[in-house]
């Protein structure tokens, strides 16, 4: 059964949780799941609302403008979707495809609520991977000379697709802010280690000579600033001094797979609020 | 700063949450945490709500008389404490001491919030650990012949100690229904293994013998059936075939410890609710 | 570069180290991996010699004629194998695809090394899946009435394809002794559950109605007794209060798949002894 | 039943095994585990052999004689040690016990193979636990200015002791070149962050402004090179937004004082082998 979610931060005061809760009642929603959470240190309040749409008492255009003097009231910032409003995904991959199976096959599978847009690369060797699952590919090859033309032929094909979401599984070239500004907070990316641990290249040669004996994956929002944008989701998984660079990327790949698939569903599912450096995900 | 806890379970119905939130913003609370959970299949509610008490507009003591219309009005099971109202717990245990010490390390850590009353024994190794943490030890021995008289002098102590909650901290003797039945619910015991695989005796030489490459341990509510209360907090760790029963045993320990205490502690803080043979543990 | 792998068991006695080593010494074979293993309580000695075969001072073939006095000396069950003698794999499978996907894709990006002869499916579901793959698919539609004539045409296909090894990817009917007793050890099975917690069908179901803190899976060799055999791999992940039996399903799919390729790898590169029930599993 | 213990390593060679456990034939042992590395990269060979010594045709005192030329074929760096030879351990710590009473109940419990010579802090505080466990207990209370008076001090407390073994746990004074040198790879420190994440000072507070979604603990050996150590074990724990900085470093003390106990353990049963900046750590 479709519902509403609302998602909202603002300063903490009393009568915020009654005030939402009332605000759910009187459109005639049910509220089928509620989490919020307080940073007592910066006095930030997070929520997290999702109720029936069902039994509305109000056309769905007007619940945006029946919640406005709430959010007015408490100085919120907030966002309101609906959970059968599918958003549309754009997934970048260059030669690495095990991040690119893993969604498509959890897509056709039904765990990923999305429409799969286009599948991009840089490189053609996805291109029937992309077909077996029938989402277009596009190839766009790109060298340091043609680094500037190839992002804004990205941006054309983002565009054009109505992309909503976009997920680097594996895209190894940095995007400039052509991208990154329009998709704030829109763009996930995977990195290859336990962040900031190895940040940059090749993390797992980087955690090979170091001689760790965990290995780790970090999702995380792309921003500007390379390897530093908030984090949605880790994992780690043990390794030995048996294992050899190549087995810490096998090994490795297990973790991106399962850690940017968790990302993209939290973010799909409307579950993840950012603020400063850091992200709220509720559960 | 004090605050108080709502836990309440009711069948599903809008206008639930609205409620309760009206309700602590009437009273002048504050909410700093709210938690609930919806069994679709079984149309069952469960919230936890916690808020500031500092600025209360009634007396704590009236909190209970001016929710119960609310409760009534949903047909709620519930239940209204204070963080700062300190429970009163009995540790019993056998001969393993681990996870005793690892209790009153941590409480004394301030990890636990609550006043440990007594310690209780069936043998007289632990007198000296109890000592040195200044808590009063009582050893009661037990053999087949003197079961009954001896947990008939176990529910005295338990009364003339006032005892709140009863953890069971590897305490090797089964209670019967003259401590389950007044302490349903408030008594925990750490069960070293997965439940429900291995139940019963010897757990870890079940697992040798079975082989299986993960060991655990559970942490449940005691009820009269012997391991199938129901679970409050599981873990486990990976084993070989290098592991002896020992082994096992040894690290188990670490699992039992960890597990035993994050059940004390969400008890303690009133995050657990019980329905059927299950817990909703909010986090 | 290839190399040979000798696995052995026997009554634990001394000089048995020093006379396998003595052996691989002589034939001018270098030990690249070496791990052993006793069962103190069995008596029972358990080793995995792999040394390059580039350097030998006798042809391949003697090796194991060379070997067979060692062998007979010490009483030894022992088998000899070449890294680069590519096993044949069949992956039955049923109407879940995940398993299927995932080994298909790890075959292709080179974590597991053997041929995938065959794909055979009582349904028709996947045969665009193993096409894309280009590996042959069949399809053996059974009803309880032809179970018996389907498990024989299923015995021909194997022996026809000369397979080495069955993998059971969530394959939903049971095995007879006709395909177990000629595949003894070469069948392996992924069970979605914490063995020997809720074997037998729907186990997510068992797990959920049991209120269980975390799932699990388990790859196991099939034997006539349904998720008894020898365990090879297990993992577990946690799940909350939260979890629908369809959450349980979803977090359990990436269990299974992980286990199941961590199990056929492990069986692939010749790590594995069964004795008794039980596995020994060098890592 | 006592064994000896060879840990060796040296440029990888054909016979290097054949040669090693021939020796242990040769003098009775019985060997009861093996295993060895070989880093293919590097070229170096490492090992671990333990024999029983019950049968031993020669006498203990002369192992290291009649290995010696062995050694000397192939270039070893090797020591012998012996299980019963009981190693003598320093805990230094300063104001937080949490590892100090965790390993002191580890030993009483029978866990770690050492006599407990010596606790020793900057601080007067965990002077009663010490006297609990009967074990010596030395406050050396440091200043700024005094610094090099203290570890003076520190240092003839060592050597007074006779200390194999000094375990930092959780002594928040940098050690110098005094006590790191005579005591190279003799020294253990736990860390309380996932290294090389969050080196240096307040690692908890770190964590939390980075938003991690994981944090961990680090044992390693320490060396002059602050938090730059061989890595000897590492774990970590699952957080989220709702854990303050304080229940970071809660959850962080369990880590902390299983990570810590695993290394010495490790240490104690000489399985840990150095190189460079990395560990072989044998299981």
């Amino acid at each position: 059964m479709p519902t509403a979610r609302l998602l909202l931060s603002c300063p903490d005061r009393t009568g915020l949780v009654a005030s939402v809760a009332d605000f759910v009642w009187r459109v005639g929603g049910n509220i089928t799941h509620a989490d919020q959470h307080t940073d007592e240190q910066a006095g930030v309040f997070f929520q997290r609302v999702e109720f029936l749409v069902s039994d509305l008492t109000v056309g769905r255009g007007q619940l945006a403008q029946r919640f406005a003097p709430v959010a007015a009231e408490f100085g919120m910032e907030w966002r309101l979707s609906f959970s059968d409003e599918t958003r549309r995904v754009a997934i970048l991959v260059s030669r690495q495809g095990h991040c690119l199976y893993d969604l498509l096959a959890r897509w056709r599978a039904g765990e990923l609520p999305c429409d799969i847009a286009a599948v991009i690369s840089n490189w053609p060797d996805h291109s029937a991977a992309a077909e077996h699952f029938e989402v277009p590919f596009h190839e766009l090859p790109v060298t340091p000379e043609t680094r500037d033309a190839q992002e804004s032929r990205l941006a054309d094909l983002l565009g054009r697709y109505r992309v909503d979401l976009v997920v680097l599984a594996r895209y190894m070239q940095i995007l400039g802010r052509r991208i990154i500004d329009p998709y704030r907070y829109r763009v996930i990316n995977i990195h290859h280690s336990f962040l900031p641990a190895f940040a940059g290249g090749r993390p797992y040669a980087q955690a090979h000579a170091r001689g760790v004996k965990l290995i780790g994956a970090t999702a995380h929002y792309a921003t500007e600033d390379l390897d530093e944008g908030p984090i949605i989701a880790q994992e780690v998984a043990r390794v030995t001094h048996r294992d050899s660079v190549d087995d810490l990327a096998r090994t490795g790949r297990d973790l991106e797979t399962t850690v940017l698939a968790r990302a993209v569903r939290a973010h799909l599912t409307d579950r993840i609020l950012v603020y400063g450096r850091k992200t709220v995900v509720f559960d």
